[in-house]
Formats: C-alpha cells, sequence, structure tokens
C-alpha cells in the first residue's frame, strides 16, 4: 500500500472538487496526459467518467428493460463480520468506507434490498468496471461454444492465424479462457514494465513514453507475447489472454465486441443504461477490462446468472448450456498455486472466479473494488463499483469477502 | 468545392468498409492523429462515432419519453423543386443523394411522416450535430433571460470577469447571442491558420501542430480573441462568440454546460438517447458545435419550439417567453451585409437562423449539412445529419432550403 493518508471520507472525489470550476483550477484538475484518471484519488472522480478521458464506443441498450423490483430494507448496514486479515470486526456499513467503495447494490431473490451512491457515482452514471469486463467476455464466448460455433479444444493459432507464431499459439481456447496459459507477460500493475503496463501503452489507456516506439493497438501487441512454460498447468491471472478471447469472440461473430455485446447481453437483459466501452486506435474494445456500465446492470448480468439465463419474464437471455459450462467452476488444483490467501478453495473458470465456501459463490471481479458476487444458495447478488487506492484486489478481499458471505448468511437466516 | 470523384453512393462509409476488420486494414483505418475523422469521405463514418476519436461527456435522457407517433406517408420522394443554384429539377429523394443526407426525418403535425438512415446511421446511434448545437445553447441563454437571471444588456466584462481586457468584454449578452460582435476571428473552416482553425487545436478537436504552445483548452483561448471593429453593426458567424455563451450559462447556472443541457432540455423534453458531447481537456463542453444526439432527439427540439415550449402531454418544457423572444427572429438589417446568397430577407437571433419567406421558418444549422428546420404555416419540422465533402452550407443550401419548402408546401395542400 503506498503512502496514503487520506481515508475514504477525506478522498471524497466531490469534497475535493476535481474538475470543478469555469475553467477548472490547476490543482483540481485531472489530466489523461499525467495518467491522472488512473491516479489515487484523482480517479475516485475519474473512473466514474472515463469517457471524459479516453475514446470509448457505445454498448447501446435495447428497447424493452428489465425492471429490478425495489424492497429496501434497512437491517443490512448492521450485519458484522471478521476481516480476514486482522480478525477485527466490522459491520457492512463499515466496511464500504473501509474498502472505498463507490457505489454498491445487493439483489436477494431479484429485488433490490440495498443500494448506495457515493462519491461521483449516480444510479444512471457508467463507472469502470475494469476486469469485471472479462465475465461478460468469458460468457460470450461460453455462448458460442454452446451453440457448437467455438470448440474449446481448438488452439488459437486455427482460431486467429495471425497469433500462430506467438506464445499463445499452441495453446486451447479453453486455456486461454480459463488463463492456464504459461506467457511471459506480468500482471503488475505498479510496474510500469511490466506486461500489462506495455499492454495499457498499446491500447493507449495511458500516456506513452516519449519516443514510444512499441505496438500501436492491441493486434500489434498480442503477437508480442511469448511462452514462457507450458500451458494448462495452472492458473496464472494474465488481462491479456482476454484481449484473445475478445478476438476470438468478434471473428466468429464477424462483429466488432461491443456489437456482439449489446446484441447478446444489453439488449436481451434488458439492461437501462448504455455502457461505454474504452477502444483501441483500431476500435477495438479494451476486453480485459474497458467496460463501463451503471451498478444495476452490472446486478442484472449476476441476477441473469443466478438464474440459469432464464429471465424472470421467461425469455431465455442467455444459453442454459453456457452457465451450465461454467459453474462448476474451475481446477482447483491449476487454482490453488497462484496463492490467492483469501479465496482458499477457490477456483476460476471461463474468466469467472469462483470463491470456494459451501454456497458455491462465484464472482467477477476487477482492480480497485469492481464487483459481481453471486451467492446461489442465498439467492443473492451484489454489484459494486469502487476506488481503493491498490489495484490488486488483495488489498480489499480481507474486508470485502467476509462482508459478502455474512450478508447471504443474514438473509438467509432473516429471509 | 474540392476534386471530389465520389458521389454519396460511391463514398457511402459502409461499402467504403472504414475500421472494418480485426484489425481493419491500414487503408481502412480513420485516425485522430491524421484528422482523418474531420476529412471526406471518412468523415461519413466518423461522424456517426465521434466518441471513438474523441472525450466525451454524457447528457444524459430522464425517465419520461416523449413518444413521437409514427404516420409514415409514401408520398414525399416524388415532391418536386428547382434548385437554387443552377434551376434543375430534382426531387425530395434525389435532393438527399446531391447533398449527402446521412439521415432525415420529418415531423408533420408532431408525427414522424417521414424517416430514412443511410450510411452509418441508425435511429438509435448518435450523429455529430456541429453547429446545431449552438441553437440549444442560445435557447438555454434565452431561457436564462426568461427567468430573469440574465440581463442581454450586461456587457460579457460583468459576466466574466476573465474577457474583460478580450474583444468580448464591452460587447453585449444579446451581441454576442446574435453573433453582431466585431472580433478579429475568422471562420473559415478550409484554413488551419484561422480564427476557427486555431480554436479548434485549442479545443483538441484536430491534432496540434508538432511543438504546440498555444491554449490548452477553450478558456485558454477565448480571451485571446481581440476586438475588430464596433459591436452591434452586422452579423457575423463566428463560432466563438458560442463559446463565450456557453461559459455564461454555465456560470451563471453554476454547472457544467452539459448537465445544464440535460436537466433543462434532454430530461424535459423527453429525450429518447442520451447524447455525447465533445469537451476539451478542462472538461467544458464543445458549446459552439460538439452536440451529438440521436435525429429523433434534433426533431423533438424542433418539434418543441413549435409548440412554444409545451408538450404534447401539456407539461411546459422550455418557457414561452424564450422562445417568443427568439420568434421574431433578428435584424434583416445586421444580417444583410454578411452576404449569404441563398438566405435573402434571412436574419439570425440568439444562435437560431430565420431563413426568410412568408412562412416565418427557421433552423438550427451546422456544417456539412446538419439542419432543425421548423416551418410554423406547415406545423413542419425536419432534422437532418449530413456529411457533405464540403463544410459550409452554402455548398449545399441550394438543394435543400427549397426541398424543405417544397415538402412544407406540399403538406400544406396534401393535408
Amino acid at each position: 500500500m503506498p503512502d496514503q493518508i487520506l481515508d475514504a471520507d477525506s478522498s471524497d472525489p466531490v469534497l475535493m472538487g476535481w474538475m470543478e470550476g469555469l475553467p477548472p483550477p490547476p490543482e483540481r484538475r485531472i489530466r489523461w496526459a499525467d495518467a491522472g484518471h488512473m491516479r489515487f484519488p484523482m480517479h475516485r472522480h475519474a473512473y466514474s467518467r472515463m469517457r471524459e478521458f479516453l475514446p470509448t464506443t457505445r454498448v447501446g441498450r435495447g428497447a424493452t428493460l428489465w425492471d429490478l423490483p425495489v424492497a429496501l430494507r434497512d437491517d443490512l448496514d448492521a450485519v458484522a463480520f471478521q476481516a480476514l486479515d486482522d480478525g477485527r470486526s466490522l459491520t457492512w456499513a463499515e466496511a464500504q468506507k473501509a474498502n472505498f467503495t463507490d457505489a454498491i447494490l445487493v439483489l436477494h431473490r431479484g429485488a433490490i434490498v440495498y443500494e448506495r451512491y457515493r462519491g461521483a457515482t449516480r444510479p444512471d452514471t457508467p463507472h469502470i468496471a475494469f476486469s469485471v469486463t472479462k465475465s461478460f467476455v468469458g460468457t460470450l464466448a461460453e455462448m458460442l461454444v454452446a451453440e457448437g460455433r467455438l470448440d474449446p479444444a481448438a488452439p488459437v493459432a486455427d482460431l486467429i492465424p495471425e497469433l500462430a507464431a506467438s506464445g499463445f499459439g499452441d495453446a486451447t481456447l479453453r486455456q486461454v479462457m480459463d488463463m492456464t496459459t504459461a506467457l511471459d507477460f506480468s500482471e503488475e500493475y505498479t510496474d510500469p514494465t511490466s506486461g500489462i503496463g506495455a499492454m495499457s501503452n498499446a491500447l493507449g489507456l495511458t500516456p506513452r513514453p516519449p519516443g514510444y516506439a512499441g505496438p500501436d493497438d492491441v493486434f500489434e501487441f498480442l503477437p508480442t507475447v511469448r511462452k514462457n512454460g507450458e500451458h494448462g498447468a495452472r492458473f496464472t491471472y494474465r488481462t491479456c489472454n482476454t484481449e484473445v478471447l475478445g478476438w476470438i469472440v468478434a471473428r466468429t461473430e464477424g462483429e466488432q465486441l461491443d456489437r456482439v455485446l449489446s446484441r447478446r447481453i444489453w439488449q436481451p437483459l434488458g439492461m437501462e443504461q448504455d455502457a461505454d466501452f474504452l477502444i483501441d486506435t483500431s476500435g477495438m474494445p479494451f476486453a480485459g477490462g474497458g467496460l463501463n456500465p451503471v451498478l444495476r446492470d452490472m446486478a442484472r448480468f449476476g441476477e441473469a446468472m443466478r438464474l440459469g439465463g432464464t429471465l424472470p419474464g421467461g425469455s431465455q437471455a442467455i444459453h442454459a448450456a453456457a452457465i451450465g459450462s461454467i459453474l462448476p467452476g474451475g481446477s482447483r488444483e491449476a487454482f490453488a498455486p497462484a496463492g490467492y490467501r483469501w479465496i482458499p478453495g477457490g477456483s476460476y473458470r471461463s474468466q469467472w472466479w469462483f470463491v470456494g465456501g459451501n454456497h458455491g459463490a462465484y464472482s467477477a471481479r476487477g482492480i480497485h473494488g469492481q464487483a459481481i458476487y453471486v451467492d446461489p444458495v442465498a439467492e443473492m447478488v451484489i454489484a459494486r463499483f469502487g476506488s481503493h487506492p491498490v489495484a490488486a484486489n488483495s488489498a480489499l478481499d480481507p474486508t470485502s469477502l467476509p462482508a459478502y458471505k455474512a450478508v447471504a448468511d443474514h438473509l438467509i437466516s432473516h429471509g
């Protein structure tokens, strides 16, 4: 954790007045050229307004709305649990401050029972979902598998010939989906020379250093990724896998990824707002982390998963076999060596995290605290946006995962 | 007119396949860094996807939709008229190709009687409206005048002290609204050293030349504009006036312009889609030309004007006195010296064009063929998006203005 003297209240972006003023004074400006949109505490503002800093495309909603019933209850804020790291006791309300939650929503049996927006967030304001994006892309891939249009055993070289000579070439689609590829690509968010740092430059997400002569878009970047070891042995979280997966989905559909996402998920699920999707200069959406939906639309996706793809009105929005392929979760043996201390017994499959425990809970997870969390036993879905100072979720899992579990248990016992 | 061998059909952006492919091949790429988004024929694609090239903010729709009835009729395509320049006879359908119309809609007595989308346009896809944006901003200013919150006689120096020493300082708000200011600012779209070219660089709409050390946003640019003559004498179309007007509106409301536009027009008018608004690095929307709405929402604005601000359901969405101040039009004497050959007897008031003739028709007009056209006598509103190779509307007025008039006359005689 970097030096950080600001807590959630003192770093509230509205209090800090980011970009307020005509013009905003220099000390309140956030500039893409300084990567200010990605730095705490400025990012607490920028994560709700990424389209103001970067080119985006629109993931269009459809004509029909999935109307979520609202049945708010006031007993959740007091639900208590023990933090995983130091065992201190926290309530649900306290945890939200402790882990810099921007907005959070709980669905129970399909109804909104809890909903909070803080700082720059609003019900109709998109927020970057970071790697929650991956779970949308993974689900799209499973839909194509369920339709027989993609073979999980196919090598990437067959699906994307441009990647034949790269480290991805002899990996199977299933290995890419489950991130069991072995690649020379580091996911170290604090190191600008890491794989994720280089990819961020290639995609234009962060300003390029002077004289930059590296890849100009994701299609130039991915072929540069080399193999490092044997595919299939173990899970290692690397965002570049999802860029490959997005490429495969778009090529299979013959349509750019944002349009596939609109047609196959945003419209059928009756999302209430368009989503923004960060794109590179080629127009390719950032499949591994560029989606900006509103909170309720994140919740709708989780609820559609929980319902096996069939919405309350009876329409089959997501192929049941696609969800059926995801839900057993992945290999625990492949996951264990990755050393996620706060996810014992976990696994990863098709871009979804299975968090262990006896509820079969699974989650879409993005840096700085973005999450969709589905607890099938508690019939509960949580959607959350965050702007934690630290990117890695290991910094906030200790006050998040047990909180979700405690709320789930509370809903079961106080149904 | 520059060398141009492509007509509307052969320059169709879908036919040309701009940005298609994973990745798009070099010959199909459009790059902001090359200003490709502003050059024919690439702009025929880019004008429907400006947010993919530039930072934008969201002008949010509200919860209630103004449902436009649809009563399509098939007799308009054959309506004939004579072009103003060479007198040749054209039909309504032929005119749309002749002047590179992307999408066009006709409302008659509040119902959609004609609606066409070509090329990259769709009913739910925003398109840049260019200077049609000005009429939204001018109407917002008139709303504040009607509420007694702005005095049209106030000098700009009193409203925006930062501009006291600029050429705007001793101009009145009314002179800014009606563009009768006298300024050293050329609106020559084909000259990169013109005032509009320099402003475009400052706002980041086009790539800056190497070593650029000029203004970094609109707030740095506007104070550099010098006076040239005496304010109030005659109309001269200069976009920088609208940037000042947007600043005044935002400062008066204490809220950024996009949020004012959402709260005061987008939500009350029941717009069906969010609009995109191009912004500079300060977050200030490009008041003179940066709005990207969908076509039907442009039509709604025209229809609200025609109805005096009261929507069919009875709600007073726009202050009647604001529209009352606009509708007499401006001074013909001030307008005539500007030499708009195709608009004899015209005038300009509050960022709206009054096109002359006996119907009292008025229009919001943007380069390359963007328009809202209101004919009160024919109870008709036309909304149009275009991507004409030439920016100046003088290139397309000869096949547009008489076409609007012919359709109006047809609707009157064939009710």
